[in-house]
């Protein structure tokens, strides 16, 4: 194959009519497929759900002396904050042990900081006049959404292959309206990077003008290799505190893809002052979080060791799906120069840089022959892509063969939409 | 027995004298009895605990063709929605099925109320100058704090014995800071009053200034009687939606007293203009709550029929403790004429009132005796009871011989403290 740059018009045209053809065809299909969210498929669902044949036993439901199926313990069960910070690496005291979404906990912490202000605030942050907000893009639509929501001006700051640029970090929280920073430290959302130690570094020993200023550090994809070996990370926390910044950062992680999407167990790390406070702003919203799923969870996964076990068995699953995009990639776009895209260990995505001008239009191809994927620009703050480039793809959900039909579809209309950007 | 107030002196310093001694020998049995919370005994919860052995098939993980094991459902289950919709006595679309807990929706209600605003807010609520907010007292500790904790005027509404004072809360709404109500309307925490029909269709028809006006109208208790039958309750949404007042009220509810207080489902219902308002505000915050939780929930309680069947069960444990409590304070306390209390059919609670200025010394007594109650004042707006009489006793969470020592103890700090006020 030419690339497409490189063909002669009357050859682009005649690649154009036979790849027009083949979007025809694939379209009368009527596929209904779904590369759109970062969601587990039913294989992984069933392999863990023997976790609901645990909690059988009268001893069951009660861990360290404490009736989980009753109120109390804010912070969550002791044990399941053991578990926590033995896959963060930090102490169980800094661990507070939420319900099934992480997301509504970061939620929380950036919601609590505009309704009350965090321990370093000077006011609430719906006092302040304007609240900047650091989005590395591409980066998680959900994260850019929380932000957006409560009004922030939401600031672009370019991906590289060792995780946020630095440099231009470390110029904006100069300015004292930059108050946070959203992370996904491994196997980042969309891009599936793990941040170098010099970015990590560099993170941890910021001196933002904003006293109250918030790493958000969502280590979603923490142990979720689903090629090659387990790879260690920091602990954020003795990096900050190291630092002189203890106070500085807020960790996320969930189950969400360990056990189960819907009905995992999610928690936060921070320092403990940060914790105090948290706590008693927090003890006026809620008694307690489901502690019998969190018992659930302990029971099923024991410890780190035990739950890097079961993440080779997710491997196992995910693996397959993550070289069927890339082989599919590497076979059918690699010789067109049309894109780029990376070759992610773990996480949930594949990120792919499209000729620019041509995501919207590849996208809406993809819907038009029944392939879901998630929307063009969602990679960034506000929905917009400056370049109509970024691609999220996410082939966890559909089943190989459905996965390998969703592909088919997919490069066909980039093609086509390459094709038609560079004239026909 | 005389009523204390009738005593000569004499008489009096006698008594107090061998009330004084019984206190001393109760004290020196370093006793530690638990009345402060509305917490079910373990007796209620290994009751309900059989909901664990279901969802053992795989057809259990699916719902309406969704599986309930992965994200997804923003509003919950709609058959989780249509249990609550046929308990509640409205529609399932009315219904957003959330998490474990009642208090983090109504907390999360009054956040999104002074974040962004409700439907009708002219502004988000952090832009008021001031917000001022009805408490019928006495009432439930925690509401009081969700709305204190967002620097709310709280302004106490007296309690009649059919619900709360509506001429004074007519007057209230004329102002337009006054933004909103709680209410507990059957089984009120702590009186156990039953709000009559007309109180109800009264907050039904109310004209508040504020065009943001919201009763929270707490149906905790709804179908928690421990004595006689069932009482049917009026569905607030409709009575409000008849008075064209659609969209002042959401409704709250939880499984947390019918399976178990730490890992239930909760709900709220509201219009559904409300519903469409809300539902777009928490799209940021969160993707979907614990659908294999809620399933659990379908499964075990499947309607409202199957549910009082339930209730009945519980009353059977619950009953014999509000009796203890009542019969205690009916044998001990009535003659001496130092307290008045009712006698509840439903909820969790008794609420006594004590010679004024004697609740404080009452529970400070009791906590010397190893005895804990809810604080004193507590079910007053700041915590702070003007006559410092009223005390919430709780009876669920000791079994029948432990509330018996602790009512023991209970009677002979309220009959010191009374002593010591009358003078000795």
């Amino acid at each position: 194959m030419t690339a497409y740059g490189k063909m002669a018009a009357a050859e682009r045209g005649a690649e154009y009519a036979r790849v027009q053809a083949e979007f025809e065809e694939l379209k009368a299909r009527g596929l209904k497929l779904n590369m759109a969210r970062g969601k587990p498929g039913k294989a992984q669902l069933d392999m863990v759900s023997d976790i609901f044949d645990l909690m059988r036993e009268p001893e069951d439901y009660v861990s360290g002396g404490i009736d989980v199926r009753n109120y109390g313990e804010l912070r969550g069960l002791p044990a399941a904050q053991r578990l926590f910070a033995d896959i963060l690496g930090c102490r169980p005291e800094q661990v507070f042990v939420g319900g099934n979404a992480s997301l509504q906990l970061m939620y929380d912490t950036i919601a609590k900081a505009y309704t009350h202000g965090l321990l370093h605030s000077p006011r609430p942050w719906c006092k302040e006049k304007t609240v900047k907000w650091l989005c590395p893009a591409p980066g998680y639509d959900r994260h850019f959404k929380v932000t957006e929501s409560f009004g922030f001006d939401l600031v672009a700051i370019p991906m590289t292959g060792e995780g946020p640029d630095m440099d231009a970090v470390e110029e904006a929280v100069k300015d004292p309206a930059v108050k946070g920073i959203w992370c996904v430290p491994k196997y980042s959302n969309p891009d599936g990077i793990i941040y170098s130690d010099e970015t990590i570094c560099r993170i941890a020993a910021l001196r933002p003008a904003a006293p109250d200023f918030t790493v958000m550090w969502d280590n979603a994809y923490c142990i979720h290799e689903f090629e090659g070996e387990y790879v260690e990370f920091p602990d954020i926390l003795a990096l900050c505190a190291e630092a002189g910044n203890p106070d500085m950062v807020f960790e996320f992680a969930s189950t969400s893809k360990i056990t189960l999407p819907g009905a995992g167990v999610s928690c936060f790390a921070c320092s403990e002052a940060n914790m105090a406070h948290m706590e008693k702003l927090m003890a006026a919203q809620v008694i307690s979080f489901d502690k019998v799923n969190q018992q659930r969870h302990v029971l099923y996964l024991k410890d780190k060791a035990h739950t890097l076990e079961l993440m080779k068995r997710h491997a196992a699953i995910m693996g397959p799906k993550f070289r069927c995009v890339t082989d599919t990639l590497d076979r059918e776009i690699a010789p067109l120069e049309i894109a780029s895209w990376k070759r992610p260990k773990g996480g949930y995505f594949v990120s792919l840089n499209a000729m620019p001008g041509t995501a919207k239009r590849t996208l809406a191809l993809c819907k038009e022959a029944g392939v879901t994927m998630t929307g063009a620009g969602a990679t960034f703050p506000y929905g917009k892509d400056p370049e109509d480039s970024n691609i999220r793809i996410a082939p966890s959900l559909p089943p190989v063969e459905e996965l390998e039909a969703a592909m088919a579809v997919f490069c066909v209309c980039l093609k086509l939409a390459a094709l038609e950007k560079l004239g026909v």
